[in-house]
């Protein structure tokens, strides 16, 4: 079975809804058999590399509300991040562009370190006071601590063609998918949950698309096409009419 | 509704399937809503870039085979090649690592024109007498014939790192998927498709899994979530009992 996030680094709702699938899973009997695949999401995709600083006062003037009603929408997420144990700097965290570590969270993907990555910078911009966004050296820092390379880490920060068009690509699919925010967790291309609603709400959805699902692959056309058409395999290639094995 | 093509540049039935597949496909009247994806897949991934010369000896060597069979084979292949109009050298073809050639293929994705490669590669393997396989420049003309630049190009295949993980998570998924050999076909995760089989196994499959085609996702959770609960959009974090919009 196969779990698709959709997530954001600028999406506190993604690093509580992460934790709060993780404890779902963990006590998911199939949890073995359950892949999880993290996609690429920007809230905002139109940000600059420069356009970056303190979160509160950037979404108050976004959203038209005051900076006391975002700084208290930031305390009532700490409280909710405190509610699963996880660190959350009510009044220090930042916003900005997230292209570039989405691209190097693709990087680390193929190096089997992506995991490690997303949580690390989670709970860098969420959960510490230095400022993540517009400090390459620092998501570097956080990239040698995931296990890649730092020189590595640097050439993909610095060249946006690097996966540039991978995290595009995913974007796409989410929108495909009917997804209009993060997170948006994705139960085998069939069950979709939106937001980081309670352990048990995954709960429920891990056990309904697994009873649910996909069959392993029907075969079409004509069925012995291994022996009788035309395949080629790591014994050579099955010529119809052919002797493939005399002389062997 | 998409359809996943596992293939090798050594696997003439995979330049002779891809063929049928797409007059199958040309003649559907669901085409425009179908999504053709590449895959990598080598007949021999254990073969080193020096590994390479012309089919026929290494082919009869190979498989315990004489080399009159080996050479019958290929004239076998050349007659079906001839029936669906596309060019092959029964005597000239080389065989050899395409783990490169897969490396580059997952590059020209990013970029737009895999397609456009992977047929610029058949032709040149089973329809052109010169060498392919250790003439990497050539391989580079084929891929600024296809849109890429020709640094890029010689930069992926100088580097085994570039997308080689990539063609290998694929490899491991054809494995998963229970593919012995290739061609390889899978419509919607659903149905599988093995062999250069003719065209019409093509348009009955194709037939088949768009009647069957998957549902757009169902919502599991609380199906109010975006309003509701923890949910990050363009427009901003919807925060359970937060006046969000508050002063706008």
């Amino acid at each position: 079975m196969r779990v698709e996030i959709w997530s954001d680094i600028n999406c506190p709702f993604c690093y509580l809804g992460k934790a709060r699938f993780e404890a779902a899973l963990a006590r998911f009997p199939h949890r073995d058999a359950v892949e999880v695949v993290h996609r690429s999401f920007e809230l905002d995709p139109s940000l600059g590399e420069d356009d970056h600083g303190q979160v509160v006062p950037i979404i108050a003037r976004k959203y038209g509300i005051s900076e006391a009603q975002a700084a208290a929408n930031e305390r009532g997420i700490g409280a909710q991040a405190a509610e699963m144990g996880l660190p959350y700097v009510t009044e220090g965290r930042d916003y900005g562009s997230s292209f570039g570590m989405h691209r190097l969270l693709h990087f680390a993907r193929g190096k089997g370190r992506e995991e490690q990555l997303l949580d690390l910078l989670y709970r860098a911009n969420f959960g510490e006071e230095a400022p993540l966004f517009g400090d390459t050296e620092r998501v570097v820092a956080l990239a040698v601590e995931a296990g890649l390379d730092a020189s590595d880490a640097r050439a993909v920060l610095a060249d946006p063609e690097r996966f540039g068009d991978a995290v595009r690509a995913e974007e796409r699919e989410a929108a495909e998918l009917g997804a209009t925010g993060v997170p948006f967790f994705v139960l085998d291309r069939k069950y979709g949950v939106s937001g980081a609603q309670p352990p048990e709400a995954f709960t429920q959805a891990l056990t309904q698309a697994w009873g649910d699902r996909p069959a392993p692959l029907t075969a079409l056309g004509d069925p012995d096409a291994a022996e009788s058409e035309a395949v080629c395999g790591p014994d050579g290639c099955a010529v119809p009419g052919a002797v493939k094995d005399a002389g062997a």
